[in-house]
């Protein structure tokens, strides 16, 4: 039983980032209040971690124009550590402002990606940081950095692991707290995912580092479990698998929170997280939203409530 | 890389159960023009092995009524194993009629589902299937059995890996070519799914046993990885994950034939299945059948071959 025998004391961090990579994937536009109620339904099911939301130009994300609104409503739990995503010093700035407990940074393995979606290079994109990870350090903050397209890209294709091992060194060097693994695009496999989590492990303490997978072809799950062997004990998800897949319509994008807690728990490895708390909330924001809830254990539970 | 260090020569047997253990579960009535269609299109995809219907009685399956019509108008492929389900020797006469490759029987693990869904205890169930046994011995037929709910029970929760353990020695002695064990209601996690294989491959050769699961709680990808690192070379899976949760409306049941191949590649598995062609096939029959297509990788590759 090697492969799956976790010790009792063997815990996960959850990090949930429905709010804001969820959010920001979708083309409803939720009411403040909503977004309010669901940051705070979140916090009271007991994430360590919660993405609230990003301090970008409305003009390319819109979805979250209301971010400053949103963290000075919300409830602070303590013990809870509130995120939010900043693309430059200008968003730093604000997200002080807020009361952020950590910001988080955006580069990308892929050189395509970057030029296409950061406009700019890979070496570029950390230089850009480099005055706002030094202002987060200064003000005693925390600083996590995304790396998106980990495991592959969607104009490049494969990516490959030396270009992740590169990156992390750089980013590492910038004073990161946290790294996180992400794939933005869902492409990547269960060996894959042991691989460069295997290497990336070499040269990162693992226990800064996360997974951040997507379920556009149903491998999250598998992705996480071997993460899990790979010694990871971060993962992000988003409730009610919140967000979609840009590069394929009508795809899911971010694994669903409640799929992660079902399969954790079975594993016996605590998060602290209440799974029913969480399977309200996904029902909350799927009902606001008129969505059809994307998480597969909220779909399972509810429809057995119900009956 | 121990854990996903799979030999070059490694392969998977995916046996597809979308035309009988899926089309049985859901509520369309398909022509059965459509069924030797899918079926046509699923053997030309390269599957080893089709369970294409059940001559169980219309009274009970009215979706399957057409099973001998199917069975005499398909082409057969050669090098395909074409199964069919009976309950009992008038079935499996039928079933010889029919030409079938194999016949497959059904008991389960749990006493309460026993007592539901087959009307008899677990040993009536077992002395009930020994006549039909032999005489797919004499007559030189593959006999398959699967065992429901080796994972967990609608109706009594829990099912002890004893009481498998005991199923699967008295199925030994009917002298059965392959042993399914499966997670009716898709409950299973991945350290579960370790554990229980490794116990049953102690007492049944794991070369002849084979994994059935279900997406219900979104784990069957990785119940798969944990069967395959616990040695398991056989699954069943559903092309666009055709068939529902009779416990839980609106949930999803059989794993997607689509994602499982996915994996595998991903994992170096040879299956010798063409995902393309079964990704058409999954097209097709969740159009001819007027829904969604419950595979996430047939969702994500039919949105890139449109946009």
């Amino acid at each position: 039983m090697e492969n799956f025998s976790f010790a009792p004391t063997e815990r996960v961090k959850l990090v949930e980032v429905g709010p804001r990579d969820g959010l920001q994937a979708e083309k409803v536009q939720v009411p403040t209040e909503t977004k309010i109620e669901l940051v705070n339904m979140l916090a009271d099911a007991g994430f360590a971690n919660i993405e609230v939301t990003s301090f970008v130009s409305p003009k390319w994300v819109p979805q979250l124009a209301d971010g400053a609104e949103v963290m000075k409503a919300i409830r602070r739990r303590p013990g809870t550590i509130y995120s939010v995503l900043v693309p430059n010093q200008k968003g730093f700035e604000a997200a002080m402002e807020s009361g952020a407990d950590e910001v988080v940074i955006f580069s990308a393995a892929s050189e395509a990606f970057a030029q296409r979606n950061i406009n700019c290079s890979i070496e570029e994109s950390v230089e850009r940081f480099r005055p706002v990870a030094r202002a987060a350090k200064e003000v005693g903050k925390r600083l996590r950095v995304g790396i998106s397209c980990s495991f592959g890209c969607p104009y490049q294709g494969e990516v490959p692991v030396t270009d992740v091992l590169e990156l992390v060194r750089r980013l590492a060097d910038l004073g990161c707290d946290e790294i996180d693994l992400a794939d933005t695009i869902g492409v990547a496999t269960a060996g894959q995912v042991y691989n460069v989590i295997s290497q990336v492990s070499a040269i990162f303490p693992p226990e800064r580092l996360s997974g951040h997978f997507h379920d556009t072809y149903g491998q999250a799950l598998s992705n996480i479990v071997a993460a899990l062997q790979a010694g990871l004990r971060i993962f992000h998800s988003s409730v009610a698998g919140l967000g979609g897949c840009p590069y394929a319509k009508g795809a899911t994008g971010n694994v669903a929170t409640e799929d992660v807690l079902y399969l954790l728990k079975g594993l016996g490895i605590s998060t602290d997280v209440d799974l029913d708390a969480v399977v309200r909330a996904g029902d909350f924001i799927s009902a606001a939203m008129g969505k059809s809830n994307n998480s597969r254990v909220g779909r399972a539970l509810l429809s057995k409530a119900r009956s």
